[in-house]
């Protein structure tokens, strides 16, 4: 099935369609000599952060830090006590702030991930990520990413691709542990903004963070993220909800070997399983698209032999 | 003065205090072992376009681009011909045009520069570009690269930077060009930006370029820019005008090794001479700022022994 003899580059993928699929398209498109090679630098390959590189279960982890920066901005300052999306934050109310949707929650770290320099910002965000746990696992939160998608971008790089993330998520917070923990760099994060403003305080020229959300990085955003920032249509794309659709017809509609895939979390046993009616991570539309398109359907149960790095193989 | 043997890396500099700083930096910072040594995904450079990595004079490049433009659009759409700046454009009015400022050419290029698919812009950037000849020296602008800033660009690579381009130009125009003519890719451009939109014409998903100004990326928001698309600090940035001076205190600024280089268009022979007064460029404030901050001023009279590729050596 792999073009090259050699050790299985994906390990935790199990046999079948999807693993084929997937060691096909590299091998053609990084063979020289291939009708379907493709030159490196057109080798881009974009991925959704959450719930499709790591665990966004039993909330977005950025939530998961904003609900902890409210609680020690009201301890400074108790009248934000009453502002709507704190109040629900202080109550662990995640039903009450994933009604007010990407928007809501870009405006809560727009309340708890501003008004500070960025440089101040990744210092809270490193030392947040290295002491928190997950509240049913345990871990630390760099310890729910997916074993068979490190493995998928480690491929991806031996054979000259050059993988961006395209998250909701904020670009600074994932830029603080995606260097370390997938190997993608800080330039090639793409994800939701706040406004930043420049000036000098104390003598110091200083990127500030305004408390204002600028960019929504989700659905038709993700395309015109990366027509932006990348200027390239990628050959490869690989998410897990409907607002990875956009970014996956973009990908596969140009010419030539293109790669999609949507990750369905159908494993309640070793993982969580949720789809049409998630409050995360909904994957409803992208179920019958994924048909239509040919995008490749990954069953978590079916597809992978492990999840998480420190999971036991099954 | 240069740590290695072998050829001069930077034969069309003369030498001198800038050239001899120059050599010092690169070495120091890439050479393992030196005390300025930095990590290679730190060695970050940042460069303007226009009039510092090509020729500004007579007039921007992308404004001879969006005057052309707006002689086809009229001939399609006469009303147009009413607009003030579309007026000033037919006019080749360029103290008019100018007169609006930086904003007052994004405006021009979103009326001409819009209204179609990014890869339709693509095209017609890059046709125009093939055929089109500077009005006094009859050479394609490409050949109006400045061959110090090749040979520059070409060093840092050898040395194990990445840089980026920083221009107040739009960022789809330079990608057209940059690859071929400086090795800089597409997603390593920053650069001032029309509004897209995200949608399905004719059954293809499509960027689309809207006609409204998105972001102006110029003087403060050199160093947001960069902040939001690369997330590090560069060690070294290359400017040539006012609008470039946060951008260079915002990397040297930084601690350890750092180096800012103003480029002094004082060379009224071989090229245009021009500073404090011009209408493209005007760097008033750099030439005391340089002073203040020890950025390094480049003469391109004294510096350089030829300015392009295609020009005699002296």
């Amino acid at each position: 099935m792999n073009a090259d003899a050699g050790p299985d580059p994906l390990p935790s993928w199990r046999e079948g369609s999807v693993k084929t699929r997937l060691l096909e398209f590299v091998a053609a498109v990084s063979t020289p000599g291939d009708p379907g090679w493709v030159a490196p630098q057109e080798r881009i390959a974009v991925f959704d952060n959450d719930g499709t590189l790591w665990s966004e279960q039993p909330m977005y982890v950025q939530l998961a830090f904003a609900l902890q920066r409210a609680r020690s901005l009201v301890a400074e300052r108790a009248e934000l006590a009453s502002h709507p999306l704190v109040a629900a934050a202080l109550a662990d109310d995640i039903d009450a702030l994933m009604g007010h949707g990407l928007r809501g929650l870009l405006e809560l770290a727009a309340i708890t991930h501003a008004g500070m320099a960025d440089a101040a910002f990744s210092g809270l965000a490193r030392d947040w990520l290295r002491e928190a746990r997950h509240p049913q696992l345990g871990v630390p939160y760099t310890g729910l990413v997916y074993q068979p998608m490190l493995e998928l971008l480690a491929f991806l790089r031996a054979r000259g691709f050059r993988s961006w993330i395209v998250t909701g998520g904020g670009v600074e917070f994932v830029r603080v542990f995606a260097e370390a923990t997938y190997g993608i760099p800080p330039d090639r994060i793409i994800g939701s903004t706040l406004q930043l403003r420049y000036g000098e305080e104390n003598g110091q020229p200083t990127v500030w963070r305004e408390p204002v959300v600028d960019a929504i990085n989700d659905g038709d955003a993700k395309p015109l993220g990366i027509a932006r920032a990348i200027g390239r249509r990628p050959i490869a794309a690989f998410g897990n909800s409907d607002g990875d659709l956009a970014m996956l017809r973009w990908t596969t509609a140009g010419p030539g070997q293109r790669l999609a895939l949507l990750l369905h979390h159908d494993d309640g046993e070793r993982e969580v399983a949720y789809d049409r009616a998630s409050r995360f991570g909904r994957l409803d539309k992208g179920l019958d698209l994924a048909r239509r398109h040919g995008w490749c359907l990954v069953s978590l149960r079916r597809d992978w032999d492990r999840i998480f790095p420190c999971s036991a193989q099954d």
